[in-house]
């Protein structure tokens, strides 16, 4: 398996680090190929470059600004993002975490770091073991944050 | 016939499941293919997989959450299931329940199951009985609540 | 010339009936193809089915609610139905009727009448007559109300 | 070179017209092809069939209403066209004038006017002349009221 | 290496030239080509052409108003250029400075300088030291501002 692992300069948290770590320290046959864009709305093309260059899957990390401007440019990261998983039949695990996500710059460190493993984690499956996912079906799992549970 | 049940870790309430449930129940002989995702936005390039590995329609079984991120990721999702609609010539059934159109857990987990149930069926007819659908055509048909009929 | 009519489960109008009385009384030679799906989401790969299967144009009647989701949906479809027609090079007409566009039911009705039948005319028109659309070029032309009329 | 115009029945002013009157007065070799759709959601696929018919560029006139739902129209409509010209590479200039753009009707007239014959020109010289398009690159042009100038 | 550079003649401040002198300073070998298109809309299928006609990679400069409706265009104008994108597996670096971002036409103008300068580099970079923004990664790097450094 081949993962892809592209971030941006313009995140302030250096999130493909953490979600390196994790898949070299718990699947470490799994080879890592990285690229680095200057923003968000840069990752589309490159991740699908990737997925077409031999990767199974690729992570996008992104790290939005608070304003109106950055909700946009969000947006339109993830719409391009999607359009690549369609052209290429491969999933683009997408890991934007927003500035405003957190209390204080500690805060945002936390939710980004643990987004990043946890989907590190989900990416690796949907490629190596999809059945694990199965498991975990409808059980209000959150990246970022600790999981919420089911209802009912 | 062949239908995807395509679900969420992200979700809080097992509605494939309930659309399971009524497939077997009452239409013994549809085969059943189930995958699992982590987010919404994952789902679109699932369901398009399996459409192209030979299912004749798709449920995409989401949970949205209540803040303005959350809708939006719901709107980046729904975008691209319509586009993998058009780029397979197949339907996908969108069953999305927004984590604030309950009133509480309770209402929101019947919710949950009557627009799975409502809309397994739909997704059956559509493939195995389309005149079905048209008898129901334009009388207020609901997933998720009563219907409210026609006007006129 | 063959036109094909998709509507929905959800709507509480019949707005197809209207349009394919006006077709039947006006044009008795062009066949009627009628399709139904559950929501506005579901029309478009139903009408680029019909398309692609020898249909020269499409009607597609949906009757949006009116809470944001609704909305929201309503700019999917829509989106959605334009891509369709850019895949196949042939129109589809929407006859959208959102719920609260009109002051009560009988309102609501008269809007959906009016508008599926000059709907139904333009897109025979569009086939058989576009000399007819290029007379009525800038007329202040309206669907669902009285046209407004030329400015200067 | 072939030009195409497309309008719509919708619109209040017939700003096709000024531009074909532009056309014709300075560029009488070019070849000029008109056509009417209903709204501006119809305009996508018409520009799109003009431009593989043999046109080298289009320019799509339209006139979106005051309301939300109006600017959602254009706003899809704006995507598509954008969408046909990537499918086709070959321009459409979109010449839309929003009904609240003028203080009143007189100004909205003059508006229209100005902005279909500026952007007339700038249609004609991307095809024969995209020099003296640059040499007004970031001049502050603007089509429909007077031009704001250059900064710094 | 051969990039281009497309600006529009609505802009205000001549981005292009800023981003032509640094390239033309520090990387003479690079080969520049030009255009200029009327506003922001019109960007994304110039970009396209010349992705297509050999060049390594394009910036596209746009200076959208203030205005509800220049906020539609410029994100009208941004879904466009990641398709396109997309569609040619090539990057286009988007160099857009909204008017409303400066506190006067001074501020502005720095702003564009700074953002124009910083992206060529970028763009330029892409193509030749891609590793160069790899050591950038997550440091929270601004175009148009200081840069806002890395956070943990």
């Amino acid at each position: 398996m081949k993962i892809g692992l592209v971030d941006t300069t313009f995140a302030r948290i250096d999130m493909a680090s953490f979600a390196k770590k994790e898949i070299q320290d718990n699947w470490p046959s799994v080879k890592i190929v990285e690229a680095t864009v200057p923003g968000v709305k840069d990752l589309p093309v490159e991740c699908k470059g990737l997925l077409e260059g031999g990767c199974d899957i690729v992570m996008a990390f992104g790290m939005p600004g608070k304003g109106p401007i950055d909700k946009q440019c969000a947006h339109e990261a993830s719409t391009g993002i999607i359009q690549a998983q369609l052209m290429t039949n491969k999933h683009i695990i997408e890991v934007f975490v927003h500035e405003d996500e957190g209390r204080n710059d500690r805060d945002l460190y936390d939710i980004a770091k643990n987004r990043a493993i946890k989907h590190a984690r989900n990416a690796v499956e949907l490629i190596l073991k999809p059945e694990n996912l199965k498991k975990r079906a409808a059980t209000g799992a959150r990246q970022g944050r600790d999981d919420v549970g089911r209802i009912g």
